[in-house]
């Protein structure tokens, strides 16, 4: 199965062909929907105002309900765009946004407005083409969860057990601890507040994948494989398996996971090792954690440089943003997670 | 150009094949063996006993000392193999290995002889084809540097500026601070002496890339891109760029990077980003940390499994190993990265 | 650059994602629409009476005329369906067709109506990309031309010199002898009102590529790398380069191509090799010759089998068909070997 | 599984990688070296005096006579070379011979000596890795088969039914008609005396194959798959499936293939479609033709260009060549075949 993501924010419409998709699946496009609702915008004071519909159009690849094997395209089409926002950014590049070494790489035939591919809007392809490849797991009985685990410094309490992580879907702000969700969410109300806005992190898990997949080498080991699609995720700079960047501070007794049996099947007491050994999966679950910066988008004054006179300038970022991508980005680190899970299962 | 490494620890040899070298550049196979000299055990108390000699010869590829542009093949090898020392893991896998997960994804066929295709002698011929990715970058005043950043919680020194990573290659111990680097090798020495083990962290940078490289797609993002290449090192468990997991930490105002002109050229005045915006090279340096897990191969007696029987076992590994895989990691880090650039390049 | 095609014959909209297209291209839209019209059905009594408007939108990838570098996405709306006319076919495969086969590669969830995506109507989104390829090539002064050679044993003359290909582009019935086109012409339509259908061969050029690029290893050979584009074209059932398969009667001395000085450039006199020796170009046109079937969609009776019985049926189909695909077949292959052009050449 | 192919005519070796190969297979390396024992030259008059032992290495990928999953690395150490006959054509490109564009595309850097890369010699690997796929093949009852099937013009009988091919792998010349074989055997041994070469055909089968593999999409149709590998083999310029270019001559009432019920079975009573409909396996046997162009080396003189000088110039090759390279070609085509049955298998 391969993804390929398509449109601009202020294009007439975004998409994603998925090709490979196996044939026969009863696919249930509310659920589909639903997925694409959880990273819909506009629905606190959390997020940016602007309102997105997102409703997903299946072009090719269904037929009565079941995907046909052939390349399955969902298009979604745009609406809500102040394009007039953006004139004045055209050629002052908004610090630690895409739009310097996207003017060059695109020769400066940028679109501009909106953020234009590089915009947050297109993870919404990215949601719907995760949702297939949820249902997919789902009849492998294999599921991905996920939790807030950090913003602006607040942690979220330490996942214990994978399954915390279950019920989770369904919670405007899934957090284990709601006190520490409490704390986070003022944080970023705050940080709203001061034209600012603040990073934080993601802890994920996917389980129910069997040992056995993957391999040591380029291309194929699961670790690389995964971070492929989680850094396709805009604002993602960090991705860690298991007790990842901890390894730095243990010695082998600590991170060691030793082998036991339990119901006749080899597992591993602890699961430091984020369920990959060797690059291959080892029957437990695949905990991985992702860091999103700060949306670059803040109101405050910044400094750039005309890029047509190349004057040093100060700019200020009109538009309605997210002071904090994190929550909504958690959808789509579960839908990347899913069809990497995907990729090494070899779907 | 794309690498293919194959072999096993205790096989006849190990090697890479590289195709898509571009033709016409003329190979110094000195600086080959230098790069893998610098990865070789056996220099000091830090690392294994084991002496491996590792000299490269090349199979193809290589005209009157000239690349022709078909596949560069270049073998090692194999001598000092204790393969004896092995007998007693072959179903009984050693904790957060490979053994374990290879052994299902073989069938049970693994070569578990010395690790077989996941021992970490394998980056021998990643290193090698690093050696030539990096003389190809040279001819584009590209480099490529890096220092060990942590072990076992000592940290060292914040790199300032990544022209100071120019002149640590020839060090046998590569840190900025070198008081640091005495409590880290210090740590190593007591881990080996307890017959234990440690983690660390290395920082690279590779210096030079152009701005416009990349994009922000699946595939094609230089995050994902050097994702790949990094976690296909043994023992890499988290990959962070620029502030990396730093951001869930920062405020907008803190992680942005402002613009400036500096000599008539766009930069940035910070490099919170690592050198990449939206997936795409901004020009600044491409600075990431990679955490690598301490080495699994501990003398103490840990808890495994027979395989056979399903009954729970101790287990004491024999054979020789590395305290602590940093510090022979680095070139290896290094070899990594200058592929990752090449392809980034489109070289 | 990589193209996807998706899309049903008689689903919402079929189209193509074509990821990495040059930033910077000057899209000439009525250009990609007027290769569109080319292959359009309806305009004589040759092919079928099916209208298809087939007017394509841009949906993503071109900003104020221009490629962004980002995914252009472009689709045509379907319309003018008759579906109730495959209702008799679902359970029942068109001998020849991809009914059977898809059937049973897709878990009898095969969109049936109209051919689904095996429908020669998924060629319009291949030719709207190869539109686009064309134009990446003209800024290299490299030009595709091609005409009928054989329908039903009739044989155009032979080409002398590619550049007479060049005209050939408005012709309606692109021939370089208009008496043998004639013939041609009546061999399909004598061929239609017998229920009947014909087969034949298309010859192409492609002019103005430069020595040097491709190689002899699988997966960068120059033959491989059209042949793959070509055979993704419907009906397309051999694919030969130079004297083809005319070296099974030839000598070397007759098949060799001598090399001679003209304008200070090596040429070669004659052009056996198609362009290609060691599967890199040689400066001279790449030409190649495509066979494509006789439409197997007649409507003479035919036997199938009745797939949820298992019983052998005498079927008849319906709907509209071309008695001869090969006229409508010819803009398309120009598309693939444009693509294929690219590909070669690295764009 | 993947395949790269390494080495030179005069370099110290040549071999294989093959990725991907499933783990377990028991693998039989007399088989291997029997397969190369077919292509191996210096058996007859009818081929190069050129001895050439070829004896293959497993370096890696085996462990107690089983796969262990990972690559796959065969050489084969080269011997027998008189690298004095090529000085004289290092800058006087032999016609028709990869020479000409290889100086281009290595920019002058080519390994000349014996054809370098792009001696027929290149197809020992891959007639080692053909034989690897054959053994996966014959697991799931899926063989392959081929003959001779035309010399400078001299056809075979037509193949009736491909399990005649089934008792030819054993025949030093591998023909359906020997008396036909006779012929072409003079015809050969004719061109040789006349210091001339001559080209052919080969038909394959491939029987055994499911229905229901491949797709009509680019880079998935069965055609497609097979023609990739097929090109890759030095001197092959037409590829055609099934009634190949005879589609050119025929009404679709002759050309489509009834459905019929044998053993409970769907089948087609004709096989003009070569197995593949619509880029997908049907269940009858793959057949499809190879068009091999003569040996461009032929001891005549020839008229070629001094690089150096720009000069036209007369040239005679020296070394030691096949007059016609199809014979040896035919376990080549084979493994090609094979290779690409296991890609379509997904293998």
């Amino acid at each position: 199965m391969k993804y390929t993501i398509f449109g601009e924010s202020h294009g007439p419409a975004i998409g994603v062909v998925l090709e490979g998709v196996p044939a026969g699946l009863e696919l249930d496009l509310e659920k589909v929907q639903a997925e694409l609702d959880r990273r819909a915008p506009g629905k606190s004071a959390l997020s940016t105002a602007r309102k997105e519909s997102d409703l997903v159009h299946v072009l090719s690849g269904l037929f009565e309900g079941k995907t046909t094997g052939t390349p399955l395209a969902m298009v979604i089409q745009n609406s809500d765009q102040h394009s007039s926002d953006y004139e004045s950014i055209r050629y002052t590049p908004r610090p630690s946004h895409g739009d310097y070494a996207g003017f060059i790489s695109s020769k400066g035939c940028l679109d501009y407005r909106g953020g234009g591919h590089f915009s947050g809007r297109l993870t919404a392809p990215l949601v719907a083409a995760g949702a297939v490849a949820k249902q997919l797991l789902t009849q492998r009985d294999i599921w991905v969860g996920a939790h807030i685990s950090a913003i602006y410094g607040i942690l979220d309490k330490a996942m214990e057990d994978p399954e915390e992580l279950k019920v989770l879907g369904d919670k405007p702000f899934p957090v284990l601890d709601d006190e520490k969700g409490k704390e986070m969410q003022e944080a970023i109300l705050e940080a709203k507040n001061g034209e600012d806005s603040v990073g934080g992190s993601i802890e994920c898990a996917v389980v129910g994948l069997p040992a056995g997949f993957g391999a040591p080498d380029f291309g194929r080991n699961v670790e690389g494989i995964f971070s492929q699609y989680l850094f396709a995720v805009p604002a993602v700079k960090a991705v860690s398996f298991g007790a990842g960047v901890g390894f730095a501070y243990m010695r082998g007794t600590e991170a060691n996971d030793p082998f036991e049996v339990k119901d006749g099947k080899v597992v591993t007491r602890t699961n430091n090792a984020g369920g990959v050994n060797g690059g291959i999966t080892n029957g437990m679950p695949v905990v991985f954690e992702v860091t999103l910066r700060p949306t670059p988008s803040i109101a405050l004054p910044q400094e750039s440089v005309d890029l047509r006179t190349g004057e040093e300038v100060e700019m200020e970022i009109k538009g309605r943003h997210d002071p904090c991508i994190v929550p909504r980005a958690l959808p789509v680190i579960e839908a990347a997670a899913a069809l990497a899970a995907c990729e090494v299962l070899g779907i």
